[in-house]
């Protein structure tokens, strides 16, 4: 059995991380840390879990849950991780980590999130440093030694574009994406306030939003030349879940979307051929929502043409194929297990 | 393996017995059936099971489906479970039945259900006869051919009740229930129509919901004496889960719900005790909500006390303890597996 | 042109009478205050109001609101109130509160909210003291200097059951309330936290509420023998609105609630003839709901009948019936405006 | 007093047109019309406006209608309104419709409605025609006999991009429209299926919706050179509203949206301006949601700006705005009245 550290387990991703781990074959929880809340049983927490799970939350040094533990995930805020992650992967243990901290390039880290990185070292280091935990397009992840679980907007929001990407056809890239208000964590805030976000939808952080960098990183990882790549999130209301409608600009024209179009289908093979070997990302011949994937790590996608635009929709569970379920899927790749390993839950719908 | 035919699959209880088989160690899933979508894959309409499930809606009769199964799920209307219950005893499966039409004595379901009851003799038959599925009240189900699956208000309305009841300490019972829309099924209708739902609260059947003579049977098996039981239910703005407020007005007084109040801690005590050996009914020292019990099978209960009044709060998701989930159950005690086998599924919170 | 104060202006009471005072023809909003937020405009916080209304919050002291208002309507917490409501009484003003601090006598107010009365003269002093706002049972507002403007639970509460018990029929009042989130207020709590409140209903405080005290206090004005009363509030996923289901046991029996049934004709006619000449509660032939009264100021009443029970459900929008809107309906009658005098305000369905 | 008829009175047009015309100081109703529910009391079906409304359903003849009524507002299907508007102009009375029928030009209606328009004369006729009633672009609405309201996504869309359409500046124009699900009428769908839309968002004609030609129409007809004009509509769990968040990728680029910047200023000056004379438009500058007009004839528009794109976000309420209070608007100023007069109300926020 994998011994499994969570630091920062009070929160929703670690609420989801027990929740998923609890079902995994191979992977058992050693620790479960929380500053605040040590002494407390997760379950006073996490109460649905009740009766399920025995931990009490714990405040532990680095250097004893890396020696108790095979692998740490990190689900503590940017700028918290860069100064655990260090310590934990010194004490011999691996690291998946939640945070924004291992994601990008130094400097643009640092433009980015306004603060200083203190452990630069790991970021960009190829083979010895922090590898960007998208599966899909990164199979690398099973060799690292600390991988970057991607924020949940990119991971939607790469995902519905990739192909088309790495196929050299987008001019410009527009994510238009709507997320559920859990990425926003279990404080209460006015963006969580039920008067402010029941019956409505905001859009916020239009054209500055912190994931944006992952999206271009990405994609420009792809295609060289795409530089046209925009992203506006909204928050809708619902609990968990991210639509992103990706309108891609092509260089050349498709038609039109009707199903016994020539250039849907190809399109549409297309992303099947490049997700053909990924378990978790369903290609669909119709528009997938969030009730499809709710509660599980699937990503599925969906397509529609007209011009020379596609239009990919791809819906998330944000906590979990966005944050949590990630990280395990992570975790199987870097110990040599099946892909889905445990992972395997369906959906919750309706 | 266990032969598992679902027979009616394409709602939603026929989805969620789906969900959870799949990750059944001890059963496998044969036939599911559809008249309406015979040829159909099963995933077409249940989507989010999508590459996880690969049977097709079929339409076999039932000397087909008994001889294919060592366990029949009936999720049909009711009325329409008595033409096909019998043949498919006939044929020598045991089946579990979702429907209304087995739960009661011939009378009784006769004036409910305005109807004539076409296979009376399994009713109230003892040994030979349908046994009311609730496995906390009746661990007879085990040795029954034939179960008749509680109805969802029941259920949470039952267990939230029967301590007190068992005890005689009840004078007066008032069940006001909370339903999350998912019961009223899949088809739209004025209910289920979201503006006439979002933001709203409906109370129905104010007096007379055919749920009711459940309740009163259940509790009159444990308290002969007890006869003022009221019921009323209400649709509020949720999928699934009902939350059933149960008001007991007792023979005699009890103090205040006050943490460190003895009478309050008799009670509380006393529904440990009689749920002890049940492993889905959680009893809580706070009160529970629908997201504690969100896609599990898990029943929680809370209490309150003040002056002759108890107030126990139970929790439920319909479409799993309420529907599917306690149908599985069922199956566990009836093939001689743990009553838990498979259905220890976290509940999905937030 | 009646001068109108609104102290305490920046919270949904706030901010509903200055949109409800929008469309009254007598009546001008003179002052609003906000300690907070003195110097800012009002329509920075109430957005929605942005072009419809030009005032800046103030900070005035009670002696120079007093002076410029021919009324002052508090809407500060309970304890603040009775800080301020004298100095405005002194300054020649005449006020509506809604907080709690003058709907108890004293003793009563003191146990409920564990704290003194600062100004309890006021309280139950007959003519020269305050009057509980419910105009529907309480005329004699119209001479008042101070009224206490009711709680919203009591409010519907209190509606639902006053016919019966006015009519010494009942033994058992359950009051079983289901309110949107709005009456907590504006602040972001953990109940208010989406993820916490959708898909999902919070019962709370299921004996104890600070509300039981006012409903306790009019239904035994009506029957000074009616002591069984019960009062459970749960929150559900709604901004607006508060459906109570009072369950009613009676002394004497009444039969089913069908339509051609005798006693519920003579129970829905006994409704009408008590509310006769109450313009805002409205007697209805079928069951009520939230979307009935959005945003108005009317209460909704639908009746079912069964053995000794009558169930009673009231519906209403916690902002206006249950504070604003009657905060109006006793401004109105306090300067001899008719009691509907700009508050006819159509409800807004879907 | 101007004489109003109702041409369909039953959904939930026909409801807000009595909602906001019950406010209106120099319009009544006359005649509501219902071929399905003749006879029946309006406020059977439209029960919050029980006490306020005593119109009964009727079926005249349109000669009759036309002979009562100063104007005739018809909330009918395509394809019904061209059957009836001529009669009724023929009887000397005027027209708004709200159906799709006199929108577009001929060629451009049966290409989008498949079906042949039998009252083409009226089609771009000029002044002897109908007039899209769009009253911020459209001033000759007040000459018009016929004015052919808007839909409820083009009104929303069209108004976040005319000021820099009309200002040559945009090369593509991407609205991505987000909407309460009221649009889709009073009857049950899959769409409007509570399990189905709560907790989720659906994209749906994604390339394909019938409003684009009139996006296109409105703002080729400020640009004759934008073409590249593309809409995907989103249904998101919300009864009435519409967020548009129209991409807007300019021919030159402009700078970051920080408040401070000058050409965010130059952007939200030129919108102020374009918008200086319409009472029911109002620029922020922040970012509106759908609060923020609820149940308002008001549209907000806000701004954000980086690189050659700018995103402007429009709210509007689709039931007010985007439809019966906009044919309101048309009405006032078809008859010589104050464009806002009766339509002031406020929205309802919380």
């Amino acid at each position: 059995m994998i011994k499994i550290g969570i630091v920062g387990g009070s929160g929703y991703t670690g609420g989801e991380l027990i929740r998923l781990l609890l079902g995994h074959p191979e992977a058992e929880i050693a620790i479960v840390t929380s500053r605040r809340l040590s002494g407390t049983p997760v379950t006073d927490i996490h109460r649905h879990l009740s009766g399920l799970f025995d931990l009490t939350f714990e405040n532990p040094s680095p250097e004893e849950i890396a020696s108790a533990c095979d692998l740490v995930i990190t689900a503590v805020p940017h700028g918290a991780a860069m100064e655990i992650v260090p310590k934990l992967l010194e004490g011999g243990t691996r690291v998946v980590d939640l945070s924004a901290d291992y994601r990008l390039p130094v400097e643009v880290f640092e433009a980015t999130y306004a603060r200083a990185h203190t452990d630069s070292g790991r970021l960009g280091a190829g083979d010895q440093g922090a590898v960007f935990g998208l599966p899909e397009l990164h199979p690398e992840v099973a060799g690292a030694r600390i991988v970057a679980n991607p924020g949940c907007y990119p991971t939607g929001a790469i995902l519905s574009a990739a192909p088309l990407a790495n196929a050299k056809m987008v001019k410009y890239a527009i994510f238009d994406s709507k997320s559920g208000v859990s990425g926003a964590g279990v404080d209460p805030s006015d963006t969580s306030h039920y008067p402010n976000l029941a019956e409505n939808i905001r859009a916020y952080n239009i054209t500055t939003h912190r994931h944006l960098p992952e999206i271009v990183q990405e994609l420009g990882w792809l295609d060289g030349s795409l530089t046209g790549i925009h992203f506006t999130p909204h928050v809708i209301p619902a609990i968990r879940g991210i639509l992103t409608t990706a309108h891609l600009l092509l260089h050349e024209e498709c038609d039109s979307g009707s199903s016994s179009n020539s250039d849907y289908d190809a399109i549409l093979e297309l992303y099947r051929e490049f997700y053909r070997d990924t378990p978790f990302v369903r290609v669909q011949d119709y528009i997938p929502n969030l009730a499809d994937v709710r509660g599980s790590n699937f990503c599925d996608i969906g397509l529609a043409c007209s011009g020379n635009r596609v239009v990919a929709v791809s819906a998330i569970d944000n906590l979990v194929k966005g944050a949590s379920g990630q990280a395990i899927q992570n975790m199987n790749l870097m110990f040599g297990l099946p892909e889905t390993c445990g992972l395997l839950t369906p959906p919750l719908s309706p």
